[in-house]
């Protein structure tokens, strides 16, 4: 098995969108591409992952294959590369890691010891979501940190026309709307409003471009399904409400 | 009331030099403008706020209210505006909250609890100054945190066509000398020499502009006097002396 | 004795590369230019500072003087230099301080206590290695960086036609080989390899010049030397090796 990616920083930004949740996680490789799908360690998010073939300078890969590692360590290494580096991934059986080659002027292999990672994927939920709206990146993101001042909770709202972001806290209260012309789009079956954590909002979208499009789909006391593209790469999340008790 | 402001980064420039040495504050608004005068929680030090209404898009305000909020909580709201946002400020008596509310792509209300302020305005000290001296907001700061470098406490002295900035600590000595003549102005009628906390001068100077002017207003063991403008905000402060005991 | 230096900023960077290693020392003054040779506390690494003559606008000195100071308070003070200010060293025997005169728009004075110095100087360690290389301080220092993140030891090999860099820890290895090519020179007796405490590297190199050359003399389980120059200064640093138990 071998992966070779030209822009290992690039790389490292796909992997920042998944260990913003978790810190360790079971990549699956196939001729496909790459994909990796998980429950964060409290069991209230999800995390689905997938980087196509066609993100690869190389990818050779006979049989499907998993490579469960730790994320952390895995990103301070991709964090090291330099501007003209290229990246090679290859697998180590007999030593159990995962080799991880820079070629610049010289030649840097870190490896990467192998975990046993979970057997059973989690199951991707299913949900008729009653409204789904699109918007940038950053405004959704700047949305969730005026949210984040007062609240260690955020209301989510789609109602008539208008996508609501609301949170209370004793420090004070927040009200955001924004109409659906001020999106880039919204549609709406019914009214649908739930309250979710910030600090997972917030680990949700860090990775998320300024200027790219972020999706949410949303049904009222549901989990919240949250989706946007890195380049090539495709994340969706999911997150579970929180009982709204006012 | 409402009180309409197009630059609403500018607005928090001005509470900073506020919210630098008190948490919270009273707010007199009435048609002429918003003023705030305070003492910091020690009672060493006040500080004198005004804008005037030319300040404002709008201020429409028929009878003076008084209005005390949390200054670090109004900050961290105002830090929250966008490039294009424009501010208006209002009362929600029957919730005895303040409204801000930024107007931009969405619209966004923060709500902020109205606190029970102080009943009596502290009184404006009446001193007869010795010397007054005038120089670049950059310059006095660079003095100060020379100073801060050695010693908790500061050493302010105007004598004969010099300033002179001291601080003795257990790591150094400093001496800083400035001529009449590189100052802006200085205006001497006795040798003034006054000892004062480095972190109240700090605190109260950390708002100041770089190329805006400082005023400093000196008479020996008593109370410095410190002015400086923010655009159309202006500032005064009075800070009491520590003896010098050498 | 007076010395005058152009650029003080310039002067803070020489004596961050000792500070980094020691709090205080010893400087040697004399017409030839200051000197500095001292252990770090725990007697494991020996850095050797010389600034010659040329290196100051101005060097009056009759006699042999040697100054011991806090350095970390002249690195402090020496911060403070701002762009257009010419620094002059003065001894002040009366009060037993150095003072440090910065004339700009005002004249500052700082005066730093003088301190009790080591009688002694250490003794260069007289070692003949087997390998020498050079390279830019840049790729080394990222090289150690590398290291840094797997584990609190470096090795360090000079084999046939190769420099290799290698670091093991729980979250994984790593191995940096770098060709003669590519590097600016290696010389090679015999094949050398030792493992140094990557703190104390990371100090050494810390503020060499990103596209200064550094030198290394290596051999098998002694100290590495350390070389590189700031402009006029040269710094040699010596590092005891730790026994590789594997």
């Amino acid at each position: 098995m071998e992966l070779v990616i030209e822009d290992a920083k690039y790389f490292k930004s796909c992997v920042d969108a998944i260990v913003n949740l978790v810190d360790e996680g079971t990549f699956e490789i196939s001729s496909e591409g790459v994909t990796l799908r998980t429950m964060d360690p409290s069991q209230i998010a999800m995390v689905d992952f997938s980087l196509p073939r066609e993100a690869f300078a190389k990818l050779d890969c006979d049989a499907k294959r998993t490579v469960c590692v730790n994320l952390v360590d895995l990103n301070k290494i991709l964090a090291r590369s330099r501007p003209q580096d290229k990246l090679s991934i290859k697998l180590d059986e007999k030593e159990s890691k995962l080799v991880l080659e820079f070629k610049g002027e010289s030649k840097r292999h870190f490896k990467l010891p192998l975990l046993e990672g979970a057997s059973a994927l989690p199951r991707e939920p299913k949900i008729v979501f009653d409204a789904t709206l699109q918007m940038k990146g950053s405004a959704f993101k700047n949305m969730l940190h005026d949210a984040g001042l007062l609240s260690s909770h955020v209301i989510l709202q789609a109602d008539d026309g208008e996508f609501v972001v609301e949170a209370h806290g004793d420090s004070g209260d927040l009200r955001i709307e924004t109409k659906k012309e001020s999106m880039e789009s919204m549609k709406l079956g019914a009214k649908s409003r739930a309250m979710f954590p910030f600090e997972y909002l917030d680990d949700m979208t860090r990775a998320c471009p300024e200027d790219a499009s972020v999706s949410l789909h949303l049904k009222s006391e549901a989990p919240v399904k949250l989706e946007y593209s890195i380049g090539k790469a495709k994340l969706v999340y999911y997150l579970a409400p929180r009982v709204e008790s006012v």
